[in-house]
């Protein structure tokens, strides 16, 4: 998985039926610091994450075993809001 | 998923038989702002998008999950055209 | 699969209910001498790995196949703590 | 997708069972313009494509959906050889 | 696919119990004329490869094609050994 700062919201009106009343959040892969690392991932919201929140984002065929995405065509799900990260 | 920006076309002839009739995109990926991150990835079209649209694509196991490239040997699809990117 | 160095916990609350009692931890993936090659990999532990551990990640529909991930939406996981890793 | 010019091939001996009589090209992925954007990918073959030839491979479990590839351990295959990029 | 370098082994005894009795071996992904690509590629031996060998490394769901790996948690197999790669 990765930690991820969500950055703005994406929407669409012409799309696969499937993504409709889906959350669409724009993201950018951190580090444990904040530094980002990937810009500009699209993750659907299945936890009620706001923009500025701290998220754990899963990637691939896992984006779809949460209930809210199961059958959906998404490769990138925001799985939990991060309360906190402890660099050992 | 990624946002793209679609950039022309790809045409082949010589090809999978389950390619026929699936209109081929070629497209950059690219940030919230239009940056290219990552050039030249070429993506099946399921919702009519043109040269010039911004879109989402969906990569891996997903690119199948849209009724008109189920089973289809195809790793990136377009699932949408954006409308809005919001920068919160 | 890769080599990585555990370097922290993430913690979270509001997350995907098959995520609860899972520890997720915060990795760099490193080579054979340690050197990091990527940073803030997040996988989920099923060998008991601590802070400062070197172990294998495994990523992709892979990191469903242990017995504790199955069907929980991870797409990293440590599957072995390393003892010894030797360049011939 | 991904737009790539095959540059060689990979002859093998001790392999998998499942790899006997597949041509495995090597392929340099490629942007519109055909600049290299990753070089050495090897493709398995199932369209006659030769050296030189600009091609679309097809990566992840999508490989294994052609006829010639199914249940086969190949994560790349060569789907189309392209006629025309067309940079609208 | 990638074309890799064998460079070393790896060894674990606190590890998934599919795990045991598999061979891990440390490689670098490189090109047709051995620059290294991608260095520290942890995968599964099928074929009997040593260090020093010129292999073949599929990875993703593939991986677990190979009858030793079916089911096993690996995302990184070695499924030949090269003869030959030319550089047409």
């Amino acid at each position: 998985m990765k930690l991820a700062r969500v950055t703005g919201t994406v929407t669409a009106t012409a799309k696969d039926a499937q993504l409709v009343g889906l959350t669409l959040l724009l993201c950018d892969v951190v580090d444990g610091k904040g530094k980002v690392l990937e810009p500009a991932v699209v993750a659907a919201d299945t936890v009620g994450a706001g923009v500025g929140a701290q998220v754990l984002i899963v990637t691939g065929s896992a984006a779809r075993l949460p209930a809210r995405t199961t059958g959906v065509p998404v490769d990138a799900v925001i799985t939990a809001i991060v309360d906190h990260v402890d660099l050992g």
